[in-house]
């Protein structure tokens, strides 16, 4: 293999709350000969999320923890496992990616496959450990950055989240935060073509208004315009929230629970509001939790790669191709738009899937 | 029907907080003449349960709510209903509680009858609404009070809350919270039977002898010897745990969620902590919550009074009489007792099943 160049991204600074594009910098290094196994891949397109931010930063001095799905569903979770995670992106900062193979010295693998992993924030990654890879059945009639997204780790985050979790039924309230973000936009979709009522919110006027005149939500409103989130949410729904698909903890899933109906159900997908400011605790109303019999569940999209969830890809794909899906893709270009892009993630820039593309299809 | 007096209790002073003897009076009424569909009812045994205090003490001043498990059934739990269970509860306070019938103008009912439902607390009774009782199949090798108890609403709490809520695997890590208390007891129990491993806590060093040495539990500590809640769950749990039973929310459960395993239940059933202190909030940690996909549920005893549990009756009553379940019941005797008992339950005084036996069977 010829010597070849590869641009990195590395941070410069312990990142604690709000990230800042200072922080980042960007390395060449020269790519070592491929070892046995090794699969060097091109990145084409690189996923942007907002779970890069270590809860404990103390315990994670000198870079960003990154729990992709891969990671996880081989290592199961636990605080001995986050240390070896660390280890393992030391070196690099890494996210879900979509890429061409350029070598390989693994078997399972040859130049030319398209495939979705774990690729760092870079222009090349040498995988060593291809259980974090997959081979993509492309489809010619959608982008590749669509395995990114809708087909990808947002779409199955919305469809088991939404559909395994919440248990929805026809006609019940849905309640969905950071709607116009990757998986509340597509939560809200699914909802709707269920024929739920669904009310969103999101962080300016212009997502506010995409959601009910673009993705066909029955109200939105602006969060950042509400001083009492628990009687915005009564006014929202004067009848009460049966499902509540939280994407940010906080406050707003305090109101949600204070305005939940019996037996309601909140599936618990993201914290945005705890990665940048960990003294943000949620402190939910347990004699609520009891009387209403809500149940709060945690989940990782990690664990619905399984056939339980082999109606996702057709469902989605013919929902996407008929159009009733609406396809919310932000695209920034060329690595240098990286930290641009991820300290925009918290600032709630993004308008549905965030993602950097490094290199031409 | 001859002119009867009846001794009632009444409260002197809004509650809020750690109830007080002194806040309780006995006053004594002439018992109107039973109208059309009236039960007149003996009451033999009243369960003493925590949940009478109101969450909002502002919205309630006068008296103590109370939210039986017959009343929730009939009027599904929300704001509006809670007002219209004030009032029906305004001139007396009432909770479960077994009786006879002495006379009746009701065709569902006649004298001699033994019945369980909402009693107040009083000798006697006048129930207007037959929907808050059920008659009794009595079983003469059993005294009246485990109706009460271990096959009245505690045994079901903890029968339904275990296996139908935390959904248990022989072999899975349990920690149950008050579990000398009268529902905690018997999850412990329950779980032994199943082949789960067992620790529980309490808050005397008489209890924790009394669960480890009597009810078979694999071990037991006392919370109030216990600065670090977090560090002492990790040490009795060094493998995690799978399950919580939570009887009192607060702090013990933002302990027990950072010591679960992934895929872990907590059943939430109590949080006395909450209601003799409302500014105790919990703040559970969301982030443990989503990565460790953990599932919090609230539930009710009144929902499992259906066809679904009707195994709950013979595999308890085999249970009772073969002597694998231990019946824990702690018994004062009197009206006047009432106050002491009520106080002392807020005071972890009980062991077991707390009840009072008002008049001979």
């Amino acid at each position: 293999m010829e010597v070849m160049k590869n641009k990195f991204l590395t941070i410069t600074t312990n990142i604690e709350g709000q990230p800042q594009e200072s922080m980042f910098e960007i390395k060449t290094q020269t790519l070592p000969p491929l070892e046995n196994n090794d699969v060097l891949i091109k990145c084409l397109y690189i996923s942007i999320d907002p779970y890069h931010l270590p809860d404990k930063p103390h315990e994670a001095p000198e870079f960003i923890t990154n729990f992709c799905g891969s990671c996880i569903q081989n290592h199961p979770w636990n605080v001995e496992l986050i240390d070896e995670v660390k280890l393992y992106i030391c070196q690099a900062i890494n996210g879900s990616g979509v890429g061409r193979v350029i070598a390989s010295e693994n078997d399972g693998y040859e130049k030319d496959d398209i495939v979705c992993g774990l690729l760092n924030w870079a222009e090349y990654t040498i995988v060593k450990n291809e259980n974090t890879l997959r081979k993509l059945n492309t489809m010619e009639e959608f982008p590749l950055s669509y395995h990114l997204g809708i087909f990808g780790t947002s779409g199955l985050t919305a469809y088991g989240g939404f559909f395994h979790v919440c248990k929805p039924k026809k006609g019940e309230k849905v309640f969905v935060s950071a709607a116009a973000g990757s998986v509340g936009n597509l939560v809200g979709q699914y909802a709707k073509l269920l024929g739920c009522y669904v009310i969103g919110c999101a962080g300016t006027k212009q997502k506010v208004e995409m959601l009910k005149e673009k993705l066909g939500f029955d109200d939105a409103f602006n969060y950042k315009e509400k001083t009492d989130l628990n009687s915005t949410l009564r006014r929202y729904f004067p009848d009460g929230i049966d499902i509540y698909f939280d994407n940010v903890g906080g406050e707003m899933l305090e109101a949600a629970i204070a305005n939940m109906n019996p037996f309601g159900r909140v599936a618990v997908c993201g914290v945005i509001s705890h990665y940048t400011n960990s003294q943000k605790q949620v402190t939910p109303n347990m004699i609520d939790v009891i009387y209403k019999r809500i149940m709060i569940q945690g989940f990782l999209v990690s664990d619905f790669y399984t056939n339980d969830f082999k109606d996702f890809m057709p469902v989605t794909t013919d929902y996407v191709r008929s159009g009733k899906l609406c396809v919310l893709e932000d695209i920034s270009h060329g690595i240098e738009s990286i930290p641009s892009a991820f300290r925009g993630l918290f600032q709630g820039e993004n308008l549905g899937k965030k993602i950097v593309q490094i290199a031409q299809e």
